[in-house]
């Protein structure tokens, strides 16, 4: 696709904390794409535009063509901030941030993360996602859940994002079975019984969740419990406390789910068990889609 | 005290996964003390023995001597295995486990821990801190909770462990506070209203626990929320969440704290704002008491 990209109409970046991605675009659909380990935290505030050419000099010609960037590279400690917009509002900032850069060849524009007030709450590349995702499917009310590190639910309506809140499950997840005394305990594998049993034991009694975790350890060096078995019960615990209390999120709503293939299918499961049926959208398609309508937001602004 | 160290009847030692403490006895109280890094988790299995000869060589004379040791030295991957007692049962078990010693100076008897098959739970060590405060409190009848990186809570009735559960609050705290995204915004100090209040939150809605955490971090972002503040709500609200899952052992009980004063001293002021009056024992000094109640049954099987 390499030798196509010089005709790009402008250039779509992801960048997050630990990874960059970036997308030549025309006739907005993709034609060339690169990515690097040069993620947020990774990079001094002046070693950003260095970090973004590196991508994309092969698609440079000598025209000045717009960058629209969003996540983590908007942060305070990121290369130039890009203040949150409040919610409730839509996904598509009107006020994107542009950096001083040294490239002549280069308009960038950092996409704004969302904030709410109470409960605290933050994000910065989801919000381009369920851009995205409302993009492609005009309309939608409802929820969307965004799965990682830091799952996001969202609440949506009339094309705005009216509320939502971060669950540090993916997080909690890798310090326990990398770092904790559980690790002993754990396997690679899964066990689709252990897991349904977990999150279901986790939404019944979620008051007594705290009390669980050291059972798996427990049950390894008492009752062999298989390592498959203990992660897959781990996950199923975290995740049922996760959906204890996200209820008013799922409960009796139309659900969306956006993130890797294997996250999203443990979702779709645990909401099929309480009879939600989730969509599914891809999370590139959908990133790609929100830059794109950020992009035309800012094409049209100009214009 | 050291000069006086040869005259000891006999040795008390406490061996953690990451510290050993030696204590040498006579009349039943300490005359010298003992310790190193060299913790359970540190030593292949025979490297015990010179690394207990580095601590209380100095206290050997000729004689053979019992040496009494509790902990993790009688982990499957310890010095040498002693096997859990099933609960309910004393905290004091007949069934000493013997290494093989290459010293002939040295009679070494490791503790066994205590097992619960369901729920799965352990522990090693603390069954002789709850000896040693049986000892020094004959006729407790109520619960013992035991603060630390793993907490205990053990229903205490004649005599006997009834059943207990493990907590992993402070292995969780030092993960999240040390290698989460919410490290970002802890600082060292504490906020003693916060820390009442997220305690409060944690009990009366337990199941919203989970989306509570990364709260303190959006929180520091939008509104600088102070560090100090931020330590303390964290630790409220795994000591909260604790609490909920812990309720059957402290509501309407008689509960004792035996850990370091810090720790303890959080967990009065969550119980008191229950209702509930703790007493307080020293972790040292019951740990002493329970070696030495080990030490007479094995003096008394002896002779």
């Amino acid at each position: 696709m390499n030798s196509e990209a010089s005709y790009a109409d402008w250039i779509a970046v992801d960048w997050g904390t630990s990874q960059v991605r970036a997308w030549a675009m025309r006739n907005a659909k993709p034609v060339a794409e690169a990515q690097s380990d040069q993620g947020m935290g990774t990079l001094a505030k002046d070693a950003f535009e260095a970090a973004l050419l590196a991508l994309i000099e092969p698609w440079l010609g000598a025209q000045r063509i717009t960058v629209v960037a969003c996540g983590m590279v908007g942060a305070r400690q990121g290369w130039a901030e890009a203040r949150y917009a409040d919610v409730p509002c839509s996904p598509v900032s009107q006020s994107q941030t542009q950096p001083h850069v040294r490239d002549a060849r280069l308009d960038v524009h950092i996409l704004p993360g969302l904030c709410q007030r109470t409960p605290a709450d933050v994000m910065r590349g989801e919000e381009t996602q369920i851009a995205g995702f409302l993009a492609q499917n005009p309309g939608f009310d409802g929820v969307i859940c965004l799965p990682g590190t830091h799952t996001k639910w969202a609440q949506i309506s009339a094309g705005e994002v009216i509320s939502f809140r971060t669950f540090m499950t993916g997080e909690f997840f890798a310090l326990l079975s990398k770092s904790s005394v559980l690790r002993h305990s754990l396997a690679k594998g899964w066990d689709e019984d252990a897991f349904a049993q977990a999150i279901s034991d986790g939404l019944s009694k979620p008051e007594a969740m705290a009390s669980r975790f050291f059972s798996l350890r427990a049950e390894s060096l008492l009752a062999d419990l298989d390592g498959a078995t203990a992660t897959a019960r781990l996950s199923g615990l975290l995740l049922g406390a996760e959906l204890a209390a996200a209820r008013p999120y799922w409960l009796g709503q139309r659900v969306a789910l956006i993130g890797n293939a294997t996250l999203s299918a443990h979702y779709t499961t645990a909401l099929g068990l309480q009879g939600v049926a989730a969509e599914t959208a891809d999370a590139t398609e959908v990133t790609l889609a929100g830059l794109r309508a950020a992009y035309e937001q800012i094409k049209e602004h100009v214009s």
